[in-house]
């Protein structure tokens, strides 16, 4: 009676709020959602605020406290995690940022913040990690492509110091301002001094790239500029197996939530057809799900194509992409041996295309689970459920207990 | 599907515990409320702490709790709030005073600590403020009569304490024994001489004053002592329009929610006819609530009644008062663009004659809120609402999300 492993499927912005277009239902009310309202009716609901009521989380502070790490103690900007998830080992100490791809015509002025939504980046990468040179400066980077025309960039060296602006003006038709200092701290001075002469450096790189000369000749926008953003120190994070017993993998196809896993230990399993959108593979990253809880006591897999929708305002295709979700998780209904969690990581309103603090639905279903008499996983359902209202950092706990990795407190 | 507007209607002490003259019911679960159901059925409930589980909340912690000010953080006792709200414009380092005019005998004892519950004691004050002179204490003094036998006193100077006693011995019969310094604190030393010194210029004006002279002749007892108490030092209060990016008013006929609602920039909306009691004009006020609601961001309207009924233990009055105000809120049923908050600050069971910890009921009604299934206002029907169990502080950052004014914490 007692699971020895642990899967959470975190449907990323899945819960939502009451949308015109469903007649005032939120998108999951709105879904047939046989399997999830199966697994609610086996389990205990509840709703959840990842963070606390009222604030409103993005989905790297959310998923620190659903792992059991506070963000008020962890977070330290988007930048390092998302270069631990684009493919850069952060170390502690070490300044991540997140990049773009961009165009700027021969006046300088930024014509595409997205290069045209270019991909296939990687020998751009390559040829600036050969030859951008920041060591008369005393600083190191390292620096990735990532998906499409995303890039992540880490510096490293003596008295770096993270506080620093982006010269991402987020529109286009003007020139990209330089990255200032936002302190008078010396370390914040030589960071910018950095990312001011990567940036110069990468241009002329990028701008005589061959790729670049193709892309002009057949009409596209070269990505002749960096644009780089999301400053943050690399922390130091106790690892999952010391802080919990516990080996893991994460399953994501967005690289935030990919380095937040890896940042705390958990091994990043690639799962291709995966694209973090509603076209994504879910049946082969349900596969490697379970392919992982053979070998792994707990599984993050995190589910991104909800958000999107919600993002975009699109109650019908929220909806819709729920009911693919919801067939998707059906080899999840005969799961032994495992505690499995679902929840979102925050609420993606499609009546405010964007994240809300209105907490989340959460289920949980396994052996030692107290079943409560909810039998529909949705916002407001869950709400009259056993757990109530129960906060991201109290995840970890109760999973840890009924798994029966709790120390006593007390005697 | 937003709501740019929210309105707080605070009914002051409406909670309550089971009522034996109400044969074990609540005066809120007696009462006809079809009004407030209805704002039920079309919102989200729950059950609040003002302050937390177990504690006790004044009207003022609560009021400042609800409005996103800590009042561990803010609350330096009633005095300061009280002045505020008689119309003493408060700057930090004051220290105020509530106060009662009362009487003595000619031999100095208590014979009416409310001064026969006298009113119109504008003309006191004024010779008060005419005559009284503290600068040979290095003190000055702002005096003013608020409704009734009350009143409000402020010091300011170099070197003021606010941990002084009371001279209100709080029974009759007895002398006002002499205001003393809690601490060895030299500057609450000064205060209270500058308060003995006070009392001893003013006692002197009022015996001599022609209003007391007509009194005596008319039998009716004189207010010729200032019996001063609740002494705290004004603190610095973020203003409501930065802290928030709202603009507000605040409607209350009780002064301590008015200086509360002042202190944080409201701005106070006087309404004529409104008593802070059980015969106001509740429809005068409701209808000063939605004018404001056409030019302000947020209105704070408390309602002042049902509390005065727990106090003096009346269940039946409470009752009746209740489906008074219910009758009243009907032209809230119309509101467009608002989020319409409805709660009470803390509960006032006629069991006990005072507040208690109980958590009250809380409903939060307008564009986005997710509706649960409860459909009747009282406190066991919101216990089972989809908020749950929230907090005083946690109200703002719900509502300030609800309106689109939170900002993302991560990305």
């Amino acid at each position: 009676m007692i699971a020895h492993k642990v899967l959470f499927v975190v449907l990323d912005g899945v819960s939502d709020r009451p949308c015109d277009a469903l007649n005032g239902l939120t998108p999951l009310e709105a879904a047939k959602t046989p399997v999830l309202d199966r697994i609610a009716a086996e389990g205990i609901c509840g709703i959840m605020d990842s963070v606390a009521p009222g604030i409103r989380p993005g989905s790297d502070t959310s998923h620190l406290a659903l792992l059991g790490y506070p963000p008020q103690e962890y977070y330290t900007g988007r930048g390092p995690l998302e270069a631990e998830g684009t493919g850069i080992h952060m170390t502690a100490g070490m300044i991540g940022f997140r990049c773009n791809f961009a165009t700027v015509d021969e006046n300088g002025l930024i014509t595409d913040r997205r290069a045209g939504r270019i991909s296939g980046t990687a020998p751009l990468a390559e040829a600036i990690r050969e030859e951008v040179d920041l060591s008369a400066l005393g600083v190191e980077f390292r620096f990735e492509s990532g998906a499409g025309h995303r890039a992540a960039l880490a510096l490293s060296g003596v008295g770096l110091g993270d506080k620093v602006s982006s010269n991402d003006p987020k529109k286009e038709g003007v020139k990209p301002p330089a990255v200032k200092p936002c302190t008078d701290d010396p370390a914040d001075k030589k960071t910018a001094e950095a990312c001011n002469e990567f940036i110069r450096q990468s241009s002329k790189v990028l701008y005589d790239h061959p790729l670049n000369i193709k892309r002009m000749e057949e009409g596209l926008p070269p990505a002749n500029l960096l644009l780089i953003r999301g400053a943050g120190k690399m922390g130091k994070f106790p690892q999952f197996s010391e802080r919990y017993g516990l080996s893991g993998s994460v399953i994501s196809a967005a690289t935030l939530i990919t380095g937040i896993g890896k940042v705390v230990g958990l091994e990043h399993i690639p799962v291709p057809g995966t694209t973090g959108s509603v076209n994504s593979d879910l049946n082969a990253k349900v596969k490697a799900a379970l392919g992982e809880l053979e070998r792994k006591d707990f599984v993050l897999m995190n589910i991104k194509g909800a958000d999107e929708a919600g993002h975009d305002g699109k109650g019908i295709q929220k909806r819709d992409f729920i009911e693919v979700i919801d067939a998707a998780l059906e080899p999840l209904l005969d799961l032994p041996d495992t505690l499995l969690v679902i929840c979102a990581d925050h609420s993606t309103p499609c009546s405010i295309k964007d994240h809300s603090a209105d907490p989340v639905p959460v289920v949980i279903r396994g052996p030692g689970v107290r079943v409560d008499r909810n039998t529909r996983f949705d916002e407001i359902s869950c709400a009259e459920g056993g757990l109530h209202r129960i906060r991201g950092l109290d995840l970890m706990p109760i999973v840890l207990d009924l798994i029966n990795k709790s120390h006593k407190y007390g005697a």
